[in-house]
């Protein structure tokens, strides 16, 4: 077998670029996550993983609500800079339009294409470097035009994956094949 | 504004497609997964999130270790088939040829271009029907040909998205710019 070792390494698969939006101060703060996944189905749970010494983490605590808002390949500039500016140094406040839903404390993107209203529920502070915040998603924003047959199409909506290990934002491709399908073919 | 609400929705963002491998009952055992994120850089934490009901929970909790392997767009068919049927009705311990590293009872996957070796460190069970295991990540397994610079290349590895709202697979497009440099060029 030719498979060789390069360590204890995450990151070796695709993550998503996305923009957590809180209020930390009374001030809309937007970050750059990738470590998130849903965790539940249903109903609808999100997490996220952050460094405890993220400027970002106080104002969900304090709000108890937080917004995941998904970038399009046009906002990769603003979405890079969310990731390499904390904001303890620069007010991101004025980076996007901002708007709010129905928890009033999450601010959300105008300009992307979707933005989902998190409610906290759970913070997980069992690792030594970063906390896991759980959060009820509460409602899903987009537009008409991201949509295809009534459910955002991620074609449509273009985010892009964070590939860490080479610093590089990857686009998504085209259409492969059928989930839940495929697999009945294959015995 | 032209947003529109679409209910509680989780999805909306790309997810990875990815096969954790387990031993449960002494048998090799592989269940799709698209719930899985980095939720620590250092030292590294995978976080997966599985329902309940699912089969390999137990064999994950017994051995107190699990993979995760990232399949490439030539494994698809057999991805699918394994996020279609449990090991509970089908004995997947033949889909793929195997192998074992260091932790010795996760099986990996010859044929995947990335494999993780994980040790079980937490189960959490805060959620209705699904608990999330957190994993120290012990090893990467890969071969030199995804590798650029010593690095995995997601192009060469060619991982695919999972678009679980219109039951698709996306491949991978292409580079579209460096992280932690265009942000610097936005304000």
């Amino acid at each position: 077998m030719n498979k060789i070792e390069i360590g204890a390494l995450n990151f070796s698969y695709p993550m998503p670029t996305l923009l957590v939006g809180s209020k930390v101060g009374g001030r809309p703060n937007f970050i750059t996550v990738a470590f998130c996944t849903a965790v539940q189905m249903k109903p609808p749970v999100l997490a996220i993983s952050l460094s405890k010494k993220r400027y970002t983490n106080a104002g969900i605590k304090e709000n108890g609500t937080f917004s995941v808002c998904v970038p399009s390949t046009d906002l990769l500039g603003a979405a890079d800079y969310c990731g390499i500016y904390s904001g303890k140094e620069v007010d991101k406040s004025d980076v996007f339009e901002i708007f709010y839903g129905k928890l009033e404390t999450a601010p959300m993107i105008k300009n992307c294409p979707i933005c989902i209203e998190c409610k906290l529920t759970n913070v997980i502070d069992i690792l030594a470097e970063d906390e896991i915040f759980l959060g009820d998603v509460v409602e899903t924003y987009t537009e008409e035009q991201y949509l295809t047959n009534g459910v955002p199409d991620l074609l449509k909506v273009k985010p892009f994956i964070l590939s860490v290990r080479d610093k590089r934002y990857l686009s998504l491709g085209e259409n492969i094949g059928t989930s839940w399908e495929e697999g009945k073919k294959f015995k």
